[in-house]
């Protein structure tokens, strides 16, 4: 009966790879803790690169700071 | 002092709705815990069906799949 | 499929009351949505009054504060 | 490696409100706990005044019950 | 920068077992998403079972009701 | 009316600690959105090390690789 909540940055996302993101997180339980997939609810968030912050800034400051080879990828 | 969070699909409830599910679960709190319902919140979240997923699968791919007739409302 | 979490301040509710809550969430949702209870969660969790704060002062605080008659119940 | 979640009711701040909510929060976290803010999160979560209740109310209603001159900034 | 919060029922889990959680459900973002791991956060968030319900009834009624060889694991 | 949610790693924070990062996350609402501290919810939630994971494994593993004087603190 477990209940995934998952926060990711908005438009990193397609609608397909939402769909990858729920069956692995789904799998993940079934795999490693035998939970019946039936009661299984995994929630994806999408936040606002404006709403949401690491180390004092907002991903959209954050993100227009990485040089165009930057590898950060926060 | 409690707070609540509803995390329901988007889509099926309407404002008149959501009203009565904000007054509904304010009163189970009065009536069960004796809550002073001044400092009752009650935040209703509502998931694109995209984002909502069971058993391994979206709620938009769920919901498609049901018959006509079909009984399921999850 | 709703998901409901209902935080609450530790000590003040009972093993029963904490299943009339999770009645009571759960008929609101039915009644007014028309869920099915099937896929209904209530999740409850008791947070301890050093942890909760209201006002800039922790629960503990703010009920030590309160007259032996007093009518607040934040 | 703090996580902390803003819900205020939509509407209520610009995106300079909020990158400034963002910096005092993680602020307060690395002058009260000396945490790292490399992994400090903050996310906001706006929400619509239809789906945050008080008092068993919508803040959308509580809010259309204010007096002009009203102190009342719930 | 994804945060993942699981929640299972206490006691279903042991330490080896939430590493392999907290291992699957970062691969399932690096994988399907392309996330960064340093920034990925997976809390676990483990519910007593008076604490959690399905269908208008605690975890712990309704594993109370299982017959001895059920299938039913929610 | 706003509802903060601060997640930190049992064990960091006294109850002193705790106070002062009530009293600053009700301030940076005070003080940046013009919220009535009245209705300003502060929790904590303190999460176990082995139920916290960053980069795929729990804060109890990466805690325990770092060497005495290093500066990672997450």
């Amino acid at each position: 009966m477990p209940y995934v909540k998952v926060e990711i940055a908005k438009g990193i996302a397609s609608v397909e790879q939402k769909k990858a993101v729920i069956k692995g997180m789904t799998d993940v339980l079934v795999k490693e803790l035998g939970r019946d997939p039936e009661y299984i609810f995994v929630v994806i968030d999408e936040v606002d690169t404006d709403n949401w912050g690491r180390k004092g800034q907002s991903l959209t400051e954050l993100w227009s700071q990485r040089n165009p080879t930057g590898s950060e990828s926060t």
